[in-house]
């Protein structure tokens, strides 16, 4: 069998850790590497990855016509969270008949978000014969395929709680400021009230369970609150001194019949304790499952998208989802 | 939308409770229930299924005659473990043109175990266009498509651990049987060397796990060895004596590379301490998911086979998996 030619669109720490992952992934080539960071286009990828070789192709930053010299068959996306900044990315690639899998965090499900943006994409997709999909590890598997599969054994279930805790610490410095570390309570107010702050994707995982779940949403309440640091807490990049802000913790409540029946519960702060991935059902029969430590979120998301590639290929055209697709699992060695 | 008609063909214990699941779930219409049993032919299947009401349809035991007049879309099978055993059954059921989700556990993955069977049910199947699939708990669930799924966030793995420690001691009486309980040793050892004893489908879910990651089997090992009681237990059904056996502990290890990957470890008896699931990945990212007390095997499996009835009916024809259908979940209410 050929390779799947593959080219990674947004060449940040993320899309240099797919490069990583690509290049040792048996069934795939990695053909290209495509930036708008005028100090990225024209190096050469291997480098700009940190790799310590050269791998003889420099970053464009032409999509459209890199993307017809390469014609790569799928494009692994790592650019922008938001649905708007991401469309006309999306809509190049579509045209260079490339299928997607984007770590876009607002395309795991981006029904309710923006359904003319659904129709378009959805569309232009049929119109190419490709598909376009959006994963990672949250969302895209701890809060909500994860919660999803568990219900498969379920004959019946009245509510899910899924509580995620990850301790920023040990994480990049991006992930650390995101969610706030260093702030004061005011400025983190002042954050949140400009809004697209907080952690970015909770609304699409609450709303791909209830719909998968054939549940209807009544009412979806979220609060995003700082967690506030006790103590000086140092991590490799800044310090949060007492009483500032350590990070964020953020819960989603969805009501359907009157009942409270989803609930996702995230906490990312620097020094958070007992970091782990939970989750509860309610139902026939109860069970509790728990990843002590949790599912590092990094190299998770970065697996979701590389997982998915054999996948999408065999998707059917359009804009689809997780919960469509197979059973997500590694591949390879 | 109409109701996907559904029959149940085996009414033992599995089968009624089935029936009473398939009866609550909206979006599914129980259309008659098939058994052999001449006890149970001619009754009413509330009745035969324990039930408080009449369902004015009466047990048929002539398959293919009450599959035309029924006509089923689905048809969920609860006969027997074995391919050998079910293959007339299941040709029956896919000349009528229904569907078929069975919990025969050969059937979860019987490539390797009869490539003939396979062949001859899969070419019925899409000369009928009808899909037919084998789930259940374990194997299912619990030891294959949980596990995978969790890979599904990782770059790379190198081994999968899954333990299941189940407690029979509360229970049916045929479960606390079929693992032996109450025997002596010898008698353990008598059965084990008749063969098909222990539990069914270890080695379904390990090939499954193997083949679906793409790891060559270079080895299987398989042990199976009592649970040996040291107190008297007693439960509604047996006592154990001290120095008898309580159960078993089958364990399958799988080599590919030269390297054991995979270990699938099985504890059914009464008394099991400390019951649950547990999965560890070694990989990248490693982690370990444990399940406290573990999933109730019976509700379970009758829940992946309900939770399978609206998917299979999308599926290609043919003789399908479980690795080919979109992540299972629950549904209804």
């Amino acid at each position: 069998m050929n390779p799947i030619r593959v080219t990674q669109f947004g060449l940040g720490p993320i899309g240099q850790a797919c490069v990583k992952v690509l290049l040792q992934k048996p069934g795939l080539e990695l053909v290209g590497g495509i930036d708008v960071d005028p100090q990225k286009v024209g190096q050469d990828i291997g480098e700009v990855c940190g790799l310590d070789q050269s791998l003889g192709m420099a970053v464009r930053g032409d999509g459209a016509a890199a993307l017809a010299d390469w014609r790569p068959q799928v494009v692994v996306h790592t650019t922008f969270s938001f649905l708007d900044h991401i469309e006309e990315q999306l809509a190049t690639i579509i045209r260079a008949g490339a299928h997607i899998v984007s770590s876009s965090e607002e395309l795991f499900y981006p029904f309710q978000r923006d359904p003319e943006f659904c129709q378009r994409i959805d569309a232009l997709a049929k119109q190419h014969g490709v598909a376009v999909i959006g994963t990672g590890v949250n969302p895209g598997f701890s809060m909500d395929i994860l919660p999803l599969c568990l219900t498969g054994v379920c004959t019946e279930v009245s509510k899910i709680v899924a509580t995620r805790v990850v301790d920023t610490g040990q994480r990049r410095l991006p992930l650390q400021k995101k969610t706030g570390a260093g702030l004061s309570r005011q400025e983190f107010e002042e954050r949140l009230a400009a809004g697209r702050f907080g952690h970015i994707g909770l609304r699409e995982s609450a709303l791909a369970v209830m719909d998968t779940l054939g549940w209807p949403v009544d009412e979806i309440e979220e609060s995003i609150r700082p967690v506030i640091a006790e103590t000086e807490m140092t991590t490799a990049f800044l310090t949060v001194e007492p009483q500032q802000v350590a990070g964020l913790r953020q819960i989603m409540r969805v009501k359907s019949g009157g009942q409270e029946r989803l609930v996702l519960d995230l906490q990312i702060s620097v020094g958070a304790k007992e970091p782990h991935d939970r989750v509860e059902i309610i139902g026939d029969p109860p069970f509790s499952m728990r990843i002590e430590g949790g599912i590092f979120g990094r190299t998770a998301t970065i697996a979701a998208l590389v997982n998915t590639i054999p996948k999408i290929i065999n998707a059917p055209p359009g804009l689809r989802t997780m919960m469509e697709l197979p059973v997500p699992h590694a591949f390879g060695r």
